[in-house]
């Protein structure tokens, strides 16, 4: 089968397609889609070799448990040992034994084919198409934060970074009935939230600064973003971070102790509740997709990422 | 009346006796507790200049209110408007139009005599004595921890740091039935430590990395020591930071994301609960007291602390 591939430069290449083992299911894969997290990985963060890529959707053509065989399907990228206490616990996500799809020992997305448990995997319902559903995986990492924080209704949030997470926290929180501010550098991406009725205003804007706000989630992926979150919450406040990158950052600890401020690192979320989201249409993600191409242009694609700032781009695989 | 006074140095003075405005007691201290942060002042922490000293015992002298006259007693050291959203939730100790006793803008305990509004005021019950009394507020600070987190009993928690606050922090988890392992460099605060029945360890010790905490309380005073923290603190964890120390810290973002730690700022307490736990005899404080000066000689107090970091010292004032 055709592949990117990995091993310290991105390549387009042929490759065995995988097999399934006992309680796996091979999955066609649909559409991929290219997320920052790819990008940090040809940069070198988890020292990846292999298939990247950990959102998807796709069909399952072959599985030892004859109920999944034909169904469309997205699945969570944690494959987790199921025998620890965290696994027992539900947080099989958190498994210090976990391979991480297209992240971390094991292939993914970037592919004609990919295993996967059946364990892991969701069934789409009809009535989300594959554009849609291909965006669970960022969706249900948005959503995280629902399960992490308690939002009120009218609550102010700010959330940092109008990137393809920024918005669709925005929205999830947004669709919380929270008062939520987008704060980004792009006026068409703060265009596009407006146009969802979110307020939306310039990273930095001072007029931001007084009163502080109770929520800050920090979306930018940028080291800066923390410091900018620290400006904006206010005492007592929490600061969500969910970007990751390479290296440390630096923050005011005085800050943080002094205003008792709570930092929650946020990361992927259950699947369960973004589906949900997506079935209800209350969070919309037609118009995050910039641009579609085909796996055979996988390496153009990346390009168009680095060279662009869009927001989601994918990756369609042909029909056997 | 004699005061230790800090306009960019120590020194001893004679000052005027402060006036207590309406609804202000003027209080004679007895005891006075040299803390870190007094330390950090004289390093330009807070740019204080004035009367510094935070930690206090003493009784009323004077005061339109009867009631209090006469009155042994301690209080809390953040004077806030009463007027502002944060004073009405009962945060008044996050006021932003708030002064701070010895810390900011308002003269503090290192004198003969001090000013504070009857609202900081708590009454001491006669069952505890002045040295124990004095101890107060770094005793509720360590008790904030129990109005921030949930511990369970037998919670599994790594208390970093020796010192005062430390030893502090591990009595009021250990009295709360969690099983508390204190992290130190200093063998005989150690020892100390476990002669309450406590676990003890040295900082950086192998042994203690599997498996993680739950929680970790960051109490040592530098920035390494959240470094430490975030090495000990399992998936989903909380590290409680104590510390304010001069300058920014860096800490591993990724962890943080990835394995969705908490990190939580935590200062001052709540009085009430530490009077409590002193009066029932649930914190043991007589043997934190190191050594006690007489007021005129604060500086030699001061050399004594930065010396030999002892545990508490304290200043006493010659009774009128």
């Amino acid at each position: 089968m055709k592949a990117l591939y990995f091993d310290g430069q991105l390549g387009l290449r042929e490759v065995d397609k995988p097999r399934p083992g006992p309680e796996e299911a091979l999955i066609q894969v649909s559409l991929a889609g290219i997320c920052g997290t790819d990008l940090q990985i040809l940069n070198g963060y988890s020292n990846f070799r292999g298939i990247p890529g950990h959102e998807f959707v796709g069909r399952v053509v072959g599985c030892g448990n004859a109920k999944w065989v034909g169904k469309r399907v997205v699945g969570e990228i944690n494959i987790s040992c199921g025998e620890c206490d965290l696994c027992l616990w539900g947080l099989g996500r958190h498994c210090s034994k976990r391979t991480v799809m297209g992240i971390v020992n094991r292939d993914g997305a970037f592919a004609e084919y990919l295993v996967l448990p059946t364990f892991n995997l969701h069934e789409i319902p009809d009535s989300i198409p594959d554009e849609a559903a291909v965006l669970t995986e960022p969706l249900a990492a948005a959503a995280e934060i629902l399960e992490q924080v308690k939002i009120r209704p009218r609550m102010r949030v700010a959330v940092l970074g109008d990137g393809r997470l920024g918005l669709l926290v925005a929205q999830v929180l947004h669709q919380e009935r929270a008062h939520v501010n987008l704060l980004g550098r792009h006026p068409w991406k703060l265009d596009l939230a407006h146009s969802w009725g979110i307020n939306v205003s310039g990273l930095g804007d001072e007029h931001l600064n007084k009163p502080h706000f109770p929520l800050v989630v920090e979306a930018t992926g940028s080291p800066a973003g923390l410091e900018e979150a620290f400006r904006l919450v206010e005492p007592r406040g929490t600061i969500v971070m969910k970007s990751t990158f390479h290296g440390p950052a630096q923050f005011d600890t005085a800050r943080l102790v002094v205003d008792e401020i709570t930092l929650l690192g946020s990361r992927c979320g259950v699947f369960g509740r973004a589906i949900e989201l997506l079935a209800q249409g209350r969070v919309k993600v037609d118009q995050l997709v910039s641009r579609t191409f085909p796996l055979e242009e996988g390496l153009a694609a990346f390009d168009f990422v680095k060279k662009t700032s869009p927001l989601k781009v994918l990756l369609r695989m042909a029909p056997a």
